[in-house]
């Protein structure tokens, strides 16, 4: 691999950098980021990465190419490279959501370039450059996607790369990636935002101040809900059909919760917060939270 | 204060035998628990606490007799002091719910006794002996009920009591209780039990196997689901007029969120997700959890 190029530099596509470098996996890495308040913070923290102010050259000059902007971005990119692009080129992205996204690269990527799409599990309540990782990538899965008309060579070096990171990797269709991620990701994050707007409906309807009790279980869900807006819109919209099933499905639980609640019953509701626990263990096992109670904050 | 009786020695109860014998509250800590497998891990960690084996004489000897146990024990350990106490006794619980169990207090305590009611807002997802901590009252909230027959002298001496063991105490009626800690604690752990719940109900129907990408966001959820279910059924049942308000509350807005993705109603989502993120700075702000993003795991 000769150079890279990083369009978009915020939480994930600065940890890329620094990861890369770190990893010495390109001889360049080009980076193009629209705000000017990200260039800033790049140039103070001295990334290792070679800032350009337009696409053409950089594009022209790149083997792999990774979109780490918005999702809602990526049409516009798409735009301002297609003519730039040959076959050989890698590109990717790293966008959470994969059936629609799709769909945009289809219809606006040209017809003779391949495009392997990449979801790293990765991520924080935090956004903007000053915030990455060079390890960010190190022991989490990457998801491929592996649909019709996948490029295997592609697909086989996107692989090589993101092991490279650190990453596990697995593939799967766009389909079945989104029906897992609205259950595992979308719906989490919904349920959230969801929640605190709750206790601020609360909080404004009663006139209590109950921020300041939030240790007994809120606090968890701010952090998840102070994450980014524009990210986080363009995945609901996405990804609706699967995160609007998800909701009635969750509703419908909680509406089973409610009833053993009303009516007291005891074995219906002890069956239901016995089984949940098991999950826990099963996330600790495979390693996807750390052991330790209360996450080890106290 | 001479002696304590400590009822119950879950990590509640083994919290406060570590603290107060860290901070020399009492000359001796009696320790009353029924589950033989917690009191050989009491014997084991060498608490510093006298276990005792009946009740009536433990109660006779302590000035300060905390239940620490479910609250479902509450009336079968009321029936078994009662005759024992006497009115300058001070006796208090760290119960989640308030207004339930103090109409079990009431209609079973002897008339001439006192109870003054605490919730100290610490815990986790883990339970037992082996988990508590000296500490685990440090900078926390402790909230103290003051309701129409609260004994005004056990009230100051329990702010006193807590305080020593570095908690910030604060007064507020049971109602008042009840309805705040049903937003920022009751709701919160149903919703992610439900969350996890619907996580399984969702992997047996698909046969996916999806917990290992929980990291995503379900990981979170997972933790507080993992809580002890014998306390998480006694709180929902306990306070399930305000729970089932709260869930009626959260099904509204998910509702609307719902209408808003399903539309694509840009505007209207956006201001709900840019809104949420306040309430993370305020909670960081009151110390109420840790300024690290992802919460310093990874």
């Amino acid at each position: 691999m000769k150079n890279i190029l990083i369009i978009g530099c915020g939480l994930l596509g600065s940890s890329l950098v620094r990861g890369i470098s770190k990893k010495k996996i390109a001889k360049k890495i080009f980076v193009y980021e629209k705000a000017k308040k990200n260039i800033l913070k790049i140039k103070r923290l001295k990334l290792p990465g070679i800032i350009v102010n337009k696409l053409d050259d950089a594009v022209i000059k790149s083997d792999l190419i990774i979109l780490c902007t918005p999702m809602s971005e990526y049409k516009k990119v798409i735009l301002k490279i297609n003519n730039h692009l040959n076959s050989n080129q890698i590109i990717t992205d790293v966008g959470s959501s994969k059936l629609k996204s799709s769909e945009i690269i289809r219809k606006n990527l040209n017809k003779n370039l391949f495009w392997t799409s990449s979801h790293p599990i990765a991520g924080s309540e935090v956004s903007g450059p000053e915030y990455g990782k060079e390890d960010l990538f190190k022991n989490k899965w990457c998801v491929l996607i592996d649909d019709k008309k996948t490029n295997l060579k592609h697909l086989k070096f996107l692989k090589y790369f993101w092991r490279k990171l650190g990453s596990k990797t697995v593939t799967m269709n766009a389909k079945k990636h989104d029906e897992i991620f609205s259950i595992t990701s979308h719906l989490p994050h919904l349920i959230a935002y969801n929640l605190v707007k709750s206790a601020q409906d609360f909080e404004r309807k009663q006139k209590y101040d109950l921020i300041k009790y939030s240790a007994g279980g809120l606090r968890d869900f701010s952090r998840i809900a102070a994450s980014n807006e524009i990210m986080w819109r363009d995945i609901f919209f996405d990804n609706k059909n699967n995160v609007s099933k998800a909701i009635d499905l969750f509703i419908k639980n909680l509406n089973s919760f409610k009833r053993d609640i009303n009516s007291k019953r005891n074995k219906s509701i002890l069956k239901k917060l016995i089984q949940t626990k098991k999950v826990r263990s099963k996330i600790i096992k495979l390693k996807q939270d750390i052991n330790r109670p209360n996450f080890g904050r106290d």
